[in-house]
């Protein structure tokens, strides 16, 4: 048995039943844990699962940052210093990731309640997870006011990648689920994967085949 | 083993290589098709891997168009009618979805090409996918152009919603899992996805639970 909702029932909707329904309709989402720190280093961890790619020349990706979110730490973070990580989430942290969305204090750091751990590297003001198995630092280029719900797309450059050496094909493509990449869905439900195949370039006339 | 790539690395990289790599440097994404119409009603059907979230109320979901795929039937389609309908993809249907992806010609509808079944609805210009097992409709409300790599961000309003009756929870969550949706990584890798668990809305010194 299918079912429709209109426009005017998703009006009528109660709030957070409301949230939790459109948020699930935007399928299995990229989700990381984004790293900054202030200019005096304090540092900070959110997740996200907003995080897209925009183009690999320049090899760029795109955030967006909810306005709800106070205070934020994140985005001022950002603009400051214009440095932030990306740190992909794993089944043996995706709790604690969960758990960076809680509404600590500006000087109570995500890392120190998580327990997840900082490093740092050289040229880089924005701490990395070091449990996250694939880490991007990106630099601030571009931010974009999404003035009809008050939301805010930031635009990074990727500059560093670290990840392991055993995910990356000899085509270039890497094996995020071998490297224990989770996906999640909704606001709250977190997923492993399992591949069914990778699909060759699609050209009129001829069917994909696995490759 | 781990291993480190450098922005110059990066930039010294083959075109096809970056593409791969970089593409999947964006987690696991949402994989949607996207079907559209002209004002003659001549249908087009595309795969997007850039479909996203971008807030609930009103609901706002978000989709990057990339300056290279020539010709751009799905925006032109989306700017002269305002309508376009977003359709998960499931295990059934990921080969034909990916094949939409192939430069047939503007008289070619990808739904013939593919053998995907458009079906419409009263008062909505659009197709939409019989195959798909959860659908939307969106309306068309504003265009955000990112000058830094010509790519284009365009915000639609989800104005109607189609979907198993089984698979919406009481709090509004959608199990997006037991509909069968799939998730991709890079530039064509597919994957089905299993649950790890839900968990509580997060607070500052409690620990996330199962819900």
């Amino acid at each position: 048995m299918s079912t429709v909702i209109t426009e005017q029932q998703l009006l009528a909707m109660e709030t957070r039943y409301r949230a939790a329904l459109i948020n699930s309709l935007g399928g299995f989402k990229s989700v990381v844990l984004l790293g900054t720190a202030n200019a005096a280093g304090q540092t900070n961890l959110a997740i996200f699962s907003s995080f897209f790619h925009l183009g690999a020349n320049p090899a760029l990706c795109g955030i967006i940052i909810r306005p709800d979110v106070a205070p934020r730490h994140t985005l001022n973070n950002i603009l400051e210093t214009k440095s932030y990580t990306i740190n992909h989430i794993n089944e043996g942290i995706y709790r604690q990731a969960h758990q960076t969305s809680a509404r600590y204090g500006g000087d109570e750091s995500e890392f120190v309640q998580t327990g997840l751990t900082p490093f740092y590297v050289p040229g880089i003001h924005a701490p990395f997870v070091q449990q996250s198995h694939i880490q991007l630092a990106c630099e601030f280029v571009q931010r974009a006011d999404i003035t009809l719900n008050g939301t805010i797309l930031i635009i990074g450059k990727i500059v560093y990648i670290h990840l392991p050496e055993n995910a990356i094909g000899t085509d270039g493509f890497i094996d995020i689920e071998k490297a224990g990449t989770v996906t999640c869905s909704g606001l709250d439900s977190y997923h492993t994967t399992k591949r069914l195949s990778r699909l060759s370039y699609a050209k009129p006339g001829v069917l994909p085949r696995d490759i």
